[in-house]
């Protein structure tokens, strides 16, 4: 399993976000709280939208996160509105790069907690509803990279939650049929460098931890004292796989099938429920 | 493309063939002179059969053979019988441990040296050949790795050469019915401990650069002073892409559409022919 | 800080002793109880003596043990009578193979858990008082391979406890003179292949754990009916910087300010006082 | 021996110079035509300023840079007005992050080709010359990291020129005392992120190449076509180890025992001429 964050919000330093807060996920590499290990220690990844590129920039690499100075050095340089970024702790797939979240396809990114149970067992007969002509472009083996290509099979660009309703309903169908009974655990976060979708489900109804921050216009409220909180705008959103600290009301945990929806405007909270493709 | 060798004789430590000889692997793998790059620095694999086990020793790294420690370590420390050492030179797929060669199954090890012709069209079709319940096993992205599951799906256990050659004959069906004039060009080596078979192939009828070594006793009458001779047995036997070195009579070129087999007893060279699978 | 173990027995596949055992170092590196952090994750090593050649191998990398390919091939495919495996933790200095252990100096393994104190303060002075022949062999930046090359500086050739405790001296001294209270913090394995001495000292007479096992013919009368335990030579030893499971009688504590020599013949174990060089 | 280039002038996505030129350091660390080696594959780094923050950054990594996705990443997506980029062919010491270029200390980066002959002659010499107050700062064990301490010792920050000059001196006066006959071999740009400083020199008078870029005023003249120099301004200036193409009176050698000054305003070209520190 792994934990993972999405920031979107006032164009912020990736350091401000990835190492200064005291439960950062740097820390939460080595210390999670909440995550199905307590390491997270095989490789990660960040992703960051700018304005000098049309696609995403993806920064990953196989080590830990802790110890890795190339990530340090983009945090401590690098500046984005909207950015993601994830660790991992393999469940057995290869440690590599191709292997680390976020994945991108042209706008997109897609990053993933979670895992399709008994994937060895389903994994060919998914491969096989990606569309053919995407084929090729799966890079790694990880179930989270198909269940991507799946999404964007399923119309990704044009609907983002019903693309993953229908990879949900895909894998959970396919699962099933070989008498897995809990076929699906996913958080999963994908954006289009505009709006960030969070989805939080799982077959059982026990999902993987996520949640969301408040506006922060209302904890300004809250925290009149917080230098941080003057300096960013009020749509300024995180969703994250456990809180970066114990700032009161900061916190709010996403419920159990639905999602959520971050962009310029009025954010959303929904329901989410696997479809038939 | 790449460069390769497989030994298989009297005991060594892999030094003596890695990096002693004047035109070493490790050389080619800076200065090749028969590839198609003189560079091969996309990492490199080296595996050994080794009594301890009954399955080969494969390691495998994505830097360049050249400067790495840990192999110069194996070499130096390491001696065995029977082992393929691999440079890898990517056309293109990603630099990362599973696409490193000596791919291995079992008791098999596998090499490749070619590329199969606009894989990206065909990778999906040949990847829905392979035995359903082997699909879970390819971790990489390589063609090669896809040439291997092939080559077992089809009888590698039961029949080497055959089923290479049924791997091959799907191959260039596949790719034919893409419109690909030339889909395969190949120099492999594959071995179960015990043999090893060398195969030297290309659609187009220009094949990849392949050598073995003379027999050992009639390289002592041409060389009674070469003490690196007077040590070895009279069936220890070299396949390479390019020669190690330049001694007279030390050489011979594999001939196009042909394999050799190499194993205790008489070796022999044979045509291969491409069948239906 | 780090973890690690030595071995000196019976010829075993590394396995046996690496990957085994339920609380084995590789579990360690995810999970150690008794380590100063939980995690050691920051690169590792093991090193071998073979009959191959005159030197001990190593290996080292830079990722975790945990999920790497090539430690696990090793482990599955060499077998020796002696060697060293550790895990590390970086106190703050690079992670890279040069600062991984065990180091090699000839014949002669070394491996360390703990730190010097303020080492910023002092390591030019000790790296002055290393052999100035020596001091281009100085490859990495721990505070480990300083300890090293001051041993060797200080005749680990002749009397490897001597030399040790001289190095400690040293460092105690320099450290003093900076006005460091507690300048020392060690626990340390070195190896001419034949002998294991293992030390157990800190300035403050508060050291990391360290554990040796008991003598196999004792452990066979406790357990008849452990399989491994027959395999084994009365002679075979572990010294451990945590006990590998909770066989009862197994482990036994080293003492504060002591040292302990495994070696063919009876081993001894011995109080450890610092010295002056 | 190494390649490297450094630019400066109107803010430009990376890769416009990293990778788009015919003859670019990419193409060059598989192909150099001027270098010692054809292949400069023992690492990479860039280092690039902006506004972000007071420090440049570095991002470095120890495989080859034309297999590297992350420097790809990088490319595509940052936008620099001063940037270094530099790959490596080891003389021996190891391949690691710490060795790689540039190096950094606080607002300076520096990066080298060439080499101190018998570097490990007078290494501890060298080292012990570095401000004592620096020398924990030393992470890596190349010559080239020496020499840049050792211009910060002898004054970087108050006059570059000098401090180089005063290096070289201390460098060609060590190895003379050991019987070195051409001590110094070196191309180093260094700079504070406003100008970069270029040096050629070499005890022998036979300096590795390096050539800078004309004032794009002129070279619009001649191409009046090319969109490149429409789009950057005047002031843009490029110093590289070799051409990356051929355009006709768009390269200069810098001459024999000088260095340059690019910097807001008039560059300038001057002698360069070793001193005593």
């Amino acid at each position: 399993m792994c934990r993972w964050l999405a920031y979107s919000g006032s164009p912020l330093l990736l350091d401000t976000i990835l190492y200064k807060p005291a439960h950062s996920l740097i820390d939460q590499s080595l210390h999670s709280r909440m995550g199905v290990e307590t390491t997270n220690g095989d490789g990660f990844g960040v992703g960051w939208y700018t304005d000098h590129a049309d696609t995403p920039a993806v920064l990953r690499d196989v080590g830990p996160a802790w110890n890795n100075r190339n990530l340090r050095e983009i945090a401590d340089h690098v500046e984005s509105p909207l950015f993601f970024a994830h660790i991992r702790a393999s469940t057995g797939t290869a440690v590599q790069q191709t292997n680390c979240h976020p994945f991108r396809h042209g706008r997109w990114l897609w990053m993933h907690n979670g895992a399709i149970a008994d994937f060895h067992l389903i994994r060919r007969e998914l491969c096989l509803l990606v569309d053919p002509a995407l084929f090729f472009d799966i890079e790694g083996t990880t179930d989270s990279e198909v269940m991507f290509y799946l999404a964007i099979t399923f119309g990704l660009d044009q609907d983002p939650p019903g693309a993953v309703a229908r990879m949900a309903g895909v894998v959970e169908h396919a699962g099933r049929e070989r008498g897995v009974e809990f076929p699906l655990q996913m958080t999963v976060a994908v954006s289009d460098g505009e709006s960030v979708w969070a989805f939080r489900y799982s077959s059982q109804g026990k999902s993987r931890s996520l949640f969301y921050s408040s506006r922060v216009d209302s904890l300004r409220k809250l925290h009149p004292d917080m230098a941080f909180l003057q300096g960013v705008s009020d749509e300024t959103r995180l969703v994250v796989s456990e809180p970066l600290g114990d700032l009161p009301g900061a916190w709010n945990e996403v419920p159990e099938s639905s999602y959520g929806v971050v962009r310029p405007g009025a954010d959303a909270l929904l329901p989410f429920t696997p479809q038939a493709a």
